[in-house]
């Protein structure tokens, strides 16, 4: 950037053109791309810019509190780190550095199924900063017998606050990058640690996750029916799906379109959310993710009924840039600017944001 | 594409480039091209990214099943091959190729009164791949006397499925790169097969396709009392038309601009399709061309109500980049784009796929 | 252009660019510029772009009829040369070409009260063309004594059909681009011949066109008592102001912007119209302006309720490119084009057209 | 500008270039930035960029009087300066250049608490050029006891005309580009002149501008109470606050988002305006800043119900370019175009403006 010419960098993009310089390219592609023609990918964070925030002013709110309580847990900021496959591939502290940097921002880390290490190294590396440290565990419903619940099994014994149940995978994203790159398998030395020795496994080898066009709510009643944890929805984006949801107990839902990466024609998760929230929002939290890079996103999403946001890919940026300490750079920031954005806004905390805040640039409407 | 920069190449956009290369430029322009300011050629496809898909989660579908039946033909996927014009021209193999290929991919052709190779040898190529291979003609009725009823007789005896009367050209229209390129006539050696030895014809000679503003429903209903054939509409954008077509007895529907070739100032299909279904749905299929290029296009179509789509630039993409071969890729991706985004939708199959699914991006509501 | 890569030109392009390349470029700033930013000058041509017509099919319309009848004199397209200023800056011949062009072309000419040829002149160059050629007079009214009356008497002895006072002129425009070149004054050798010898000119010499912000209805009604011709209203963008004239007895409203020259906020022409055609449509003829450059914007605005359309900047385009040859070709290629559009949209003249077949693009709606 | 190639600079566009060429690049980014993204920055001027004004013909308006009255005030043209920090970071003559530019405009001067020249000084100036110039003083409430109030005193006894209390800050916005240009302090030799000798501050030296989320309505009432100065309450977008201000007895509100400087996802101000003047638009007047930079911005705003607007960096441009002269110039030439705009909209005075001139583009109807 040149004083007087450009807009200087955020911290979330340096970070990320940091994290683009240090990773190989076929690694970057898969970290960052999404499915088809990447429009949802896109529309993720087009549509936060489309909407705007009224102001409240002279409200005494008195020095912004961002932190909101999710299932019981409490997260010092309404950010969550949502699940990504494979953090050793972006650097090589893997998941131990994601978790320890988001145990000590004090917020919530959904481990990937697909990580890179076992969940209950996960938890411990979080408890190692921070005793009540919340690691919620991502789970694909596996349709071969005995294989969902061992993962639950030790997702539970790990000391997991939830399960995220993924919903919009029946069946793995067609991704150009990937299949131009050619990168279909793990580099040597990293595997699916949460796949190892589960029945019908090669003995010391990995199943890989399956993904089954098959499932269907009966799969999530029995997997409720196993387990004492609360299930959080991932993938919901009808409001049809969402009183569903309700109606089937699940804890929570979780707006999102797996950040772009699986149905490229799906709308972006904050233009889906007022109806969802429509739908369910008196009767279980809904949380979303995609497409959230600043504080405004953060309070967009909050105002609009949102109990918490999710990131994905600037977690990713920042600990592909710099490990435990980029991650911890992403949160600190977006913590920092969503108290920001929440005192600019008059609000004290969440419950002072209302959806008559937010208005459609152009129109002075509210978003439906 | 450069890893790690840029979103890669897909199927179709590398055929087409391939395409691009092989063809003289004249006859690119000619396949490629539109009407006037090309700006409802280049609606047909921003439309479709106007709109998204609301997925729908454990369903239990299945695996996607793709088949449709049109006509009482079965297709394997909802896509078919909108009538184009000489593909000899596209290559040596001309509708031979596109015609195995289709076969073979158990689809419907639609072969152009405009084919550089005759009706009978079209639907022959088909059949020598599949005995059952559904060949439809497409039809520009014709004011000079006989020539219509021989143009429909030689249809009927080479098998044809149905009869595709092309509506939207009372007109030739006016194409300027063509006109600009000088592009009129076919090369020597190439000739419009199905216009030879008709009434009027020069010995041995072919006649011109003659486009007559004349033309009204009473000639539609003449040719439908002279033949046996069900009779698709092709070029119909008004609802009030579509409501005309379906009270003079048609069997079908194709809501089509003619790939942006005739009325530049005409809507994106996909933005006329919601009226047409409104008007007619109920009475018969209604189906779609122009702009389709993703398994997202085509899921939207069927989820706005139509019962298949028409694909007519890539087809022969995939027929100059690489002959029959090319035309199967073009038809396998599309397969198993359209499978890919039916099972991310929660569908089976065409009826678990609703209007409701469909929602204007940054609106969340459903087009109208 | 280079064949298989872009867009080619056009007729109307190819002469733009020729008339660039002729004029002096202070010159083709002052025909080609606007007021202020240039927002309404551009967006006159973006609002057509942003409308689509809907086809109708099969109708039987025969061969286009693109003639209509304007105040009595029939103009065989619907489409008349607006007033512009100062012809013979653009080329040698200036009006006079423009005259026989137009009258060739069997439309009408509205000759410009800012001509450099005198409108008796503009009327017999027009005569020896075609003996009955409409040659319609524009009028700034002068607030000094005298002027107007002396003027309206030289058009009547011209001969015109009627007077076009323009209402959008309280004062010049702000135009930057001749701010910027220090164009003021027409050269050495041109001057504005209907100002000739008026009442209070210097002997021999001119009187400046005064624009005054102290002009009203009252200023038209003493007008209209002093002449026989019809009055046309040319400027009018609001519902009220058409319907105050129509009460005041003008027999024609031009909606036009002044081709972006004057108000920079203005709308486009053709966002305005249908509220002007609501307003009085039914009670006298509505002519638009402002951003005609194609066939489907004539027709488009034919179906929103236009009895004809003007253009402007098209004609000096061809004047300044190859003089009378050049006004001819823009006036036969808009010709075909308008028949061409209106045979591919179902109508055999102007009644045919509906305002149910304009639709908003992305919308499916009407424009309102 | 190349004649008859590009669109030409603008009175406004050479003062702004000019200033970027003459400015520190550290201190141009200070004035020119915004928070954020600067999104609330580029759609404050967007937006006009949406409207349109319908004009009005044959009015017999006359001359356009662009006098308002403002709190008792008489301005030359609805234009008042707008408070910004530091003008001798701008130019050696600061706030002294300004006042004495905006008093002989005839207009009134919003001078900051941020000023590098004390209230006392800034009138004065004002006053050596029209002895009844209007000066108001911008004022952010202090926390600490005794500040305010004295501020307040100095600003009675320097003869201002009103308080501006500026609600939007509760918190420094967060610059991107003067974090990245570590630019957080005023160069030697400069100081916030209104913040010395204040309870508190360091003997000679100067308080620091305190922000804080804890100020309310109880601390504007106290305000009021202790001063006989009328109150404009600054930084006001939501409705809601709007009717709570105007309970509270402020004298007028400033719609504005502090030039996209402290809430980057704030609506653009003239995107914010209408629900504000239908909530108190018959109770108090209302102004308006953000994004003015035309004479049909100025009159846009108007015709929605403004009594006037600000202008900020406009100002700033002039005066970085030229001193005194350059902001004479700004406010000339606005002053210039706002008349011609009314003009042009059939408008003598503001009175003649109505909302239901103002049209969004591309739709026909009024801006909500």
């Amino acid at each position: 950037m040149t004083p007087g010419r450009d807009r200087p960098p955020t911290v979330l993009s340096e970070l990320r053109e940091k994290a683009r310089t240090r990773l190989d390219p076929v690694h970057w592609d898969f970290f960052e791309g999404g499915a088809g023609t990447e429009t949802a990918l896109a529309e993720n964070e087009r549509a936060f810019r489309r909407l705007a925030l009224l102001p409240r002013v002279l409200r005494g709110a008195g020095p912004a509190d961002t932190a909101v309580t999710l299932l019981g847990d409490r997260a010092e900021l309404p950010v969550v780190v949502s699940p990504t496959a494979f953090h050793r591939l972006a650097h090589p502290d893997g998941e131990l550095a994601t978790a320890r940097a988001t145990a000590a921002a004090g917020t919530v880390l959904i481990t990937s199924m697909a990580a890179t290490t076992a969940v209950a190294e996960v938890t411990a590396a979080a408890r190692s900063v921070r005793a009540d440290a919340a690691v919620w565990f991502q789970l694909y419903l596996q349709p071969a017998p005995g294989v969902t619940e061992e993962l639950v099994r030790r997702a539970e014994q790990a000391g997991c606050g939830a399960l995220v149940v993924t919903a919009d995978s029946p069946v793995f994203g067609r991704r150009a990058r990937d299949d131009h790159n050619g990168f279909h398998d793990l580099p040597a030395g990293l595997t699916a640690a949460n796949m190892r020795d589960l029945p019908g496994a090669p003995p010391g080898g990995t199943r890989d996750i399956a993904m089954s066009p098959a499932l269907s709510w009966d799969d999530l009643r029995r997997l409720r029916a196993g387990t004492r944890l609360p299930i959080v929805l991932k993938g919901v984006l009808h409001p049809d799906d969402a009183r569903r949801a309700a109606d089937e107990g699940v804890a929570a839902l979780l707006v999102s379109n797996h950040g772009g990466r699986q149905l490229d024609a799906a709308p972006a998760t904050v233009d889906a959310l007022p109806a969802v929230v429509a739908a369910v929002g008196d009767r279980l939290p809904v949380l979303l993710d995609g497409g959230v890079r600043t504080g405004s996103d953060v309070v967009i999403a909050l105002a609009l009924g949102a109990a918490a946001v999710g990131i994905g890919r600037p977690a990713l940026w920042g600990l592909a840039a710099e490990g435990e300490d980029g991650v911890a750079q992403v949160l600190a920031e977006l913590r920092a600017d969503v108290a920001q954005v929440m005192t600019l806004c008059g609000a004290r905390d969440r419950g002072d944001l209302s959806r008559g805040q937010v208005v459609v640039r152009g129109q002075g409407t509210a978003p439906c």
